[in-house]
């Protein structure tokens, strides 16, 4: 068993299988990854630009972050990639997830035009676009104004094997190889379970959130930069065509919940449906549509009540009261 | 505050704003309907035809439940219509589920031609119609063969207002009014807010579930008859459009879970996909796939991950593991 420290030079921004290894890891080793947020440093250089206000307590911590832009095809910096010994087209690639570290500071955002749930719709009512900074340094909770406080429960955004078919592939779309999946549950305990596509698996990881609502409804989580440690192994032969895993939780905080509900033919209209209901719900207690939709991203999430009662599908909203310090 | 009791004489079984009421209340009062499970009592018919195997603790119960079959549309048998004094369109209608007491059985069903999420796909591998039944009485839980014990949450899956649009409406899709939207959190504790199209919002409820995933994968969840006590209120002028509610849980429970995940471009592909992957999972512990996919319907939920990663969005299943006594 050893362990491996993969520092943040070894950075990719597309899934190819044709990628040099930045390190060979045997089942059983425990490797480190250090990673950059989604943005690559986008957002920290232009707060250090002056283009984008922080607040204050911070801006210097921030703009500590605002290293040079990479170089190479835009897409999300992934760590890796990391050529696992003996791993064979076939297998699982095991990922135990032994911790993740959070930076001291972190960013979700919305705009008009993004790729966010509402945003067509929400631009015609005028959405800006707006980054809300979060204080990551008291480690369990994150400030979100005076009155609200989200409980951080961090994971990778990102886990992914290398493809089979040659060539560059987006970093945007999760695949059934893993990737960009955003599932928050995979927090430290968790075990995830990858179809491995190419020899040695070719392992990469990025894309951190200290927190995020199931479904990512702005488009960002609570974004940051920070350390991922796995143990990895392997299982042969199993057949998997899609991602599994082991986890400690389904993502339910206790407490009450406000839910608002969707019903359309298509899911993806009644999360739509949902999420607005939601977002006028949240602006009742003062926030403004920008701070509305950030927070929803960062805490609430959607859940499918029925697929089964046609022609109309039912998707739920679930904001978690607890984060209201006077709910 | 006036107690009121609709027993199960009082059914319908579509939506109809012209519907006379079954009783008059006010705001305020409380009202406890008698329910008839989803099937009509049909299920119970079944067993006591002979058509229909049952277990030998259950049967003699189940039989008492064999109740000639309704007259009227075809249709889940809904309790209503209650007829809220001074409730105008454009309120809401406030449901406070104070409690919902089980029947001594109940069942989940799937066959190759119905209406759960996989049944087209199963059917090509030779799915077959099957029925498990569920002793209740022990109140907190209940077995599915020796090794499996589920906890028991018992909710509504229909609680509807009338539409304003004249005519019969069926009652299989929920719609912004509520109705058949198996929401497994709206259990006692929980208050639903609905649209009131109609004076009296005419409000009828029906079609238990002891438990229920989300999702309600294979089409049921653990179907009965059962009691539900609710208080009424009203909220004025709210321009509500869609459900909403305030719930004690979000639906998860403590402990270990087996996720697997579907990514497609369209939700309903991604989530026939992780129900794929779970229920060859469950199989892999013995359980035929008839019984996989019930004991997924009971149990297993979908939840949203991600939709904001194009071309892929991301559904995880979630197999809570403390149900297996062996965990």
């Amino acid at each position: 068993m050893t362990d491996h420290v993969l520092d943040a030079s070894h950075i990719h921004t597309s899934w190819n299988r044709d990628l040099a290894p930045a390190l060979r890891a045997q089942p059983g080793d425990r490797v480190t990854f250090d990673t950059l947020d989604a943005s690559g440093g986008a957002v920290a250089r232009r707060v250090a630009s002056g283009e984008l206000d922080a607040p204050e307590g911070l801006r210097a911590l921030i703009e500590q972050d605002a290293y040079p832009a990479l170089a190479g095809p835009r897409g999300h910096p992934l760590t890796g990639p990391v050529f696992v010994e003996g791993v064979m087209p076939g297998d699982a690639l095991v990922i135990e997830i032994l911790e993740v570290r959070a930076a001291a500071w972190g960013w979700t955002g919305c705009r008009p035009d993004g790729i966010g749930l509402l945003d067509a719709a929400l631009g015609e009512e005028g959405l800006q676009p707006y980054t809300h900074f979060w204080d990551l340094r008291e480690g369990t909770h994150a400030s979100f104004g005076p009155g609200v406080r989200l409980p951080l429960s961090p994971f990778p955004g990102v886990v992914g094997v290398a493809l089979a078919e040659p060539g560059d592939h987006a970093t945007a779309p999760p695949r059934h190889v893993g990737g960009n999946m955003d599932i928050r549950q995979l927090v430290a305990g968790s075990t995830l379970y990858l179809p491995v596509e190419v020899e040695g698996a070719l392992l990469s990881v990025g894309d951190l959130h200290a927190a995020q609502g199931d479904g990512e409804l702005s488009g960002t989580g609570i974004e940051m930069a920070g350390q991922l440690t796995v143990c990895l192994g392997v299982e042969r032969g199993t057949g998997l065509t899609t991602p599994e895993f082991i986890t400690p939780t389904s993502g339910g905080a206790s407490g009450r919940w406000h839910g608002t509900s969707g019903h359309d033919p298509d899911l993806m209209t009644a999360a739509r449906i949902a999420l607005r209901a939601m977002l006028r719900r949240i602006q009742t207690r003062g926030f403004t549509l920008e701070e509305a939709y950030v927070l929803a991203s960062a805490c609430v999430d959607l859940k499918i009540s029925q697929v089964v009662d046609a022609p109309n599908y039912t998707v739920s909203a679930f904001l978690p009261l607890d984060i209201f310090v006077d709910n």
